[in-house]
């Protein structure tokens, strides 16, 4: 049996979902007639104090939140219980199949070969390959990390910026602001998947732009934001276009969303632009998420993303 | 000795490239005075009729494309001389690139993004993940198992159906005109990397396109041809996409090349056009593995990649 105990969200949404890719497995709710002994699953978001209480045979918590610090001072969490925590597979998955499209797009000349078609040319001209692009990622958490590693199976040059020092294999990574220069001259390709903080804030602009690499990308150097619209300076963007200091640019997100009509980027030259729908985290996916590991876990496979309770996350 | 025959290729380059790899062994050109009887090896590029009069002697044709479709038709081919096909890591890397970058626009919904951006609308639609996409390799050869490969990579459902059967890890595989129906009908996105023989000659046609699966994907089926221009039919490509039973095509190879500018092609919805340049063979890492062929050869080693004439690659 699976209880709910979801406060401050659509509980009646998620239970619907949930029922729905659980097949027959029971649920109940806070308010349904049930013994606490026959639940082995709870599924909490702040849990209220006496949520746990009576849940003698409980093999596992599922957590809605990713991250699990409040839960982890509840002050009757039971011990010994593994904690699961909700690891958006489908938002990383479509943030990394934005990231891949744009990038190659970029790298395959894209907006050279279709003002070409618009005019009946025929010029050949050989993109470079994979392995002669270099691609900087800057933010290098779940998301990041995820970009990067498959940009890498692909075949790029993959390097990394981000505040704290990351590890991962095969991708040149580079920590904090004194590093950021270094990282720009070897970048032909800018990701950007940073948190927005006072440090990140307006971190696209000109000055950026003008340390990245020149003359390798065919093109000229080109920048892809897809995390927040208060990471870019969009007068700057629209200037760098039109003078040559970028090639192109892919925008998924701005400082006013939706970007209003009268706005220059609609219309700056290699500039493409998406209304913020990279990638979206849903309640299908939470719910085919949990459902997959309540239904394997009972088959008899190890939960994934437990909570290492010393560490804290 | 070595003799040279390339057309339509800086000859020059291949010579010099080819030199500096072969230590001491001769290298002669067409205009050079020589006996053709001491000519052991022959390097090809669309070879003129009588490039192989008088080669008594030949151990060996080097064909410097990766397609021996021509080749194979030229009127005095040498009987029972094994043809030595060019299987270059650059090549393949290119080929997958364009693959790549064509299917994950499509999977993106490029072409709608596109047409709102022009029209300045913002309207959120998701596309979906690419483990909701189904990708149908026709052909898997070098090119395309590296190709189904780098797309499971990236979280793709991929298929493959080739004449014979093959494995893949974690590739569906069909072999043989039996199972093309069943190969076509789990597809969105096709892609196509056959050799040309009699059997895919204008395989990509209306018939085909009809059993592809619909509703899927977002815009509708999708083919892409990095192939032959004979594997396609240019009339039915142009009324499947103006009727909608495709719903994009990325097209890098054409029945003549160059495309005619009054090819309706230019024009048809959807459609990307790309001047035969999805992959080069490259002169550093031909010259390279011709020379280790050529000298493997002459210390009594097999020769590798050699076309089966009957089977026509």
């Amino acid at each position: 049996m699976l209880l709910l105990h979801l406060s401050d969200v659509d509980e009646d949404r998620w239970s619907a979902r949930l029922a729905a890719k659980l097949g027959g497995y029971p649920i109940v709710r806070r308010g349904d007639q049930f013994d606490p002994r026959d639940v082995r699953y709870i599924f909490v978001w702040k849990p209220l104090e006496n949520a746990f209480d009576g849940l003698t045979n409980l093999k596992a918590v599922l957590s809605l939140g990713a991250g699990v610090d409040a839960l982890l001072r509840h002050p009757r969490l039971p011990e010994g219980v593994p904690i699961v925590r909700f690891v958006d597979e489908e938002l990383t998955q479509c943030m990394t199949d934005y990231v891949i499209a744009n990038v190659t797009m970029h790298q395959r000349c894209h907006s050279r070969y279709v003002a070409d078609q618009a005019a009946r040319h025929w010029t050949q001209f050989y993109p470079a390959p994979a392995w002669d692009i270099s691609v900087g990622i800057m933010g290098l958490g779940e998301l990041g990390r995820d970009a990067a590693e498959k940009l890498r199976a692909l075949g790029f040059a993959v390097r990394g910026w981000s505040r704290k020092a990351r590890d991962i294999e095969g991708v040149e990574t580079f920590a904090g602001p004194d590093s950021f220069d270094a990282f720009l001259a070897g970048t032909d390709i800018l990701v950007n998947l940073l948190p927005l903080t006072p440090e990140t804030e307006g971190i696209l602009n000109r000055k950026t732009f003008g340390k990245l690499r020149r003359d390798n990308l065919n093109g000229g150097p080109t920048i892809i934001n897809a995390a927040r619209g208060g990471h870019q300076n969009e007068d700057d963007i629209v200037t760098a276009l039109t003078d040559g200091t970028l090639g192109a640019a892919s925008l998924d997100v701005f400082q006013t969303e939706p970007l209003p009509e009268a706005s220059p980027l609609w219309t700056a030259p290699n500039c493409y632009i998406t209304p913020h729908i990279a990638a979206i985290s849903n309640p299908d996916s939470g719910a085919a998420y949990f459902a997959r590991v309540l239904l394997e876990h009972e088959q008899g496979k190890p939960l994934p993303n437990v909570i290492d309770v010393d560490r804290g996350y």
